[in-house]
C-alpha cells in the first residue's frame, strides 16, 4: 500500500508518496503553504498542488492511497475538514491526519521516542517528545510575539542596528550600507529640511512596504557580515544563539534525555548559531546526540506510516532517506 | 486680523482661531488626523471638521482670516495642495502652511530660537532648533524601524514579558496577569495538546488581531506595575527612559544650549520617565531650561503668527496660553 507524506513550509510546500516499507516513490512541490504568513486558501491551494504533483508522478488514483500526514504549523480548527473536502475535489487522497510540523521535524531526525527539537527558520520553536508526541512546546509565537533567535529576529535586528546608524543613534555596522544595498538605494550625505539623511527617508520607506516577516530576508547579511568581523553583527547572531538555547532550555526535562534535532535554515545553514546553541545545552545535556536536518518531509512520512499504525525500524527510516534524496 | 492653527495628532486633532495679539477667541477637535497611523484621507477629513468646529464657534468667514498653520507628522508631499482643495470646498481658509509637529511642540514651551524638543507619545523624536527651524531630527521612525521610548515600544515590551512568561521562557511579572486582564482574558492551568497553556494561545490570537500600533495601549500597565514594584517592569521603564535619552542626545550641540521641551504623553503623564530622561541628560546639559508641554497647539499659534511675519514677544506667548486655556 501507499501512502502520502506533506511538509508544509513558510517557503515551499513539498510532498511524497512512500511505500509502506518507506520506499519513496514520488515527489512533488509547492510555494508557502504556512496558513500564519500565508492565508488559510494560500496554503491549501499549495498542499492540493504539491499533492498533485506528486500522484501525478507517481501514476496513482486516490484507491492507491491508504492515508496521508499534513505536517503543518498553526493549523486552525477546521483546516483538516477544509482540506478533505479540497482533496476530494481535486480526486486526491482523503484520509488525511494534521501533524505538526514540529513534530515532523523531530522524527526527520530520530526514530526515539524521547527527544527534543529546536527549529529556527523564518520562525522559530522548541518541543519535548515523550512517548513519540508533543509533550512541550516553547516560542513559535510569530513575528510580533516571540521568534526569538529565528530568521524575521535576525533580519529585523539588522535592520534596526542600519537605521539607527543612519539615524545616528546606533554604533557603526556593515549592516548600515548593505540594508540600503540590498533595497537597491545608496548612501549619500543629502539631508532633507530636517536634518534628516535622505538615504534614511528612503531606506523607511522601503522597508514600510514589506510584510513585516519579509524582514527575515536580510538576516543572512547578519551572517556575512559577522563572517568579516562586524561587531554589531557578532551581537546579534550571539543573541540569536542565547535564544535559542533558552527557548530549547524551556522544554528541557531531567528524566528526558533523548536526542536534540536542529532544523530550519538559521540553524542547518549557519554553523556559527548552531555551534552556539550546541555549546550553550552541552553541559546539560551531556552525550546527548545532536542531529541537524534539512527538512520535516522524511519525519513527515515517517509519522504517515505511524499514524496507520505502522512500525517503523532503523531500516525504513534508512530506505525513506535514501530514497527521497534520489527523488529531489 | 485673524489666525488659525491646527495641531494634528495621533489621538486627536485640534484647531484654534487667535487674533495676532494672541488672544485665542475659538476652540474646535475632531479625531485622529495622524496621516501615517490614520491614512491621508481621515487625516485631511480631521483636519478640516476640527477647523471648521472653530470657525463656526468664532463665527468667522475665510476673509476674516488671514493665514492659517497646520502642525503635522509626516505629512507626504501633496498634503497641502490636498488640504487647500478641501479647505476650499467647505469654505474654510486656504492659505495654509504645513509645519512640522515637533516644531509646534518645542514653540509651546519656548519662543528662543535655540533649543531640543523630545517627544514622546504613542511614537517618539527629538529634535534641535536653530534660528526657530529645525536643524536635527533623532528617531520618529515608526513602530517597526524605531520610536525608541515611545508608548508603542513600552507597550510592546510589556506584551512580550507577558507573552514569554506565560511560554515558560520569561522571568515572572505582574504583567503576564495585567496584559490577559486588558484582553479580557484569565490564566488558567489548561493547556493545549502541545503541551501549551490554552491563555497564551487566546492572548496570542487577540494581540494579532491589533494593528501593531495598538500595542501603545498596553504602555500604562507598566508604569502601574513599575508603581507596586515588579522588577520586569522597572526594567522596561528604565530602558525607555535610557532610549529617549539616547535620541535627546543624538541631537544635543554643544553650541547649543536652549531649552529642552518634553512633550507626548509618556513624558507628560509619567513623571519617572521625564525624570529619569532629565537627570540623564543633566550633565550633558547644565543649568538648561526644562519645559513640559501637554500638546502643540500653542505652539502652532506662534507658528501661525510668526509665518506670517508677525513677531511673538512673552507678552503675546503669555496670551496665547491663557486664553487658549479658558477656551478649553
Amino acid at each position: 500500500m501507499n501512502y502520502l507524506a506533506v511538509d508544509v513550509g513558510g517557503t515551499s510546500t513539498r510532498a511524497v508518496i512512500l511505500h509502506d516499507d518507506g520506499t519513496c516513490i514520488a515527489y512533488g512541490t509547492a510555494g508557502s503553504g504556512n496558513p500564519t504568513s500565508s492565508g488559510a486558501e494560500q496554503s491549501v491551494t499549495s498542499i492540493v498542488a504539491a499533492t498533485a504533483a506528486a500522484m501525478a508522478q507517481a501514476g496513482l488514483t486516490t484507491s492507491d492511497v491508504a492515508a496521508g500526514v499534513i505536517a503543518i504549523a498553526g493549523a486552525a480548527g477546521g483546516t483538516g475538514a477544509r482540506l478533505s473536502t479540497r482533496f476530494a475535489g481535486a480526486g486526491l487522497p482523503t484520509r488525511l491526519t494534521l501533524e505538526p510540523d514540529l513534530l515532523a521535524a523531530y522524527n526527520s531526525g530520530s526514530l526515539a521516542s524521547e527527544g527534543y527539537a529546536l527549529v529556527a527558520g523564518t520562525g522559530a520553536a522548541a518541543v519535548r517528545i515523550r512517548g513519540g508526541r508533543i509533550e512541550a512546546t516553547c516560542d513559535g509565537l510569530g513575528w510580533l510575539l516571540g521568534d526569538a533567535g529565528s530568521g524575521f529576529w535576525i533580519g529585523h535586528r539588522a535592520v534596526l542596528a542600519a537605521i539607527s546608524m543612519l539615524d545616528g543613534r546606533g554604533q557603526s555596522t556593515l549592516l548600515a550600507e548593505w540594508v540600503l544595498g540590498e533595497l537597491g538605494l545608496h548612501r549619500t550625505s543629502e539631508r532633507d529640511r530636517d536634518g534628516r539623511l535622505v538615504a534614511l527617508n528612503d531606506a523607511v520607506g522601503a522597508l514600510y512596504k514589506l510584510r513585516p516577516v519579509e524582514l527575515s530576508r536580510f538576516a543572512p547579511l547578519v551572517f556575512e557580515a559577522e563572517a568579516v568581523g562586524d561587531d554589531v553583527a557578532r551581537r546579534i547572531v550571539a543573541e540569536a544563539a542565547d535564544a535559542l538555547a533558552a527557548t530549547l532550555g524551556t522544554v528541557a526535562d531531567p528524566d528526558i534525555d533523548g536526542p536534540v534535532v536542529l532544523a530550519g535554515s538559521i540553524l542547518s545553514q549557519q554553523p556559527s548559531v548552531a555551534q552556539r546553541v550546541v555549546r550553550s545545552i552541552g553541559n546539560a545535556v551531556d552525550d546527548r546526540r545532536v542531529v541537524m536536518v534539512s527538512d520535516g518531509l522524511p519525519g513527515a512520512a515517517v509519522l504517515a506510516l505511524r499514524d496507520d499504525g505502522l512500525r517503523v525500524d532503523h531500516e525504513t527510516f534508512e530506505r525513506i532517506q535514501t530514497s527521497l534524496t534520489s527523488l529531489r
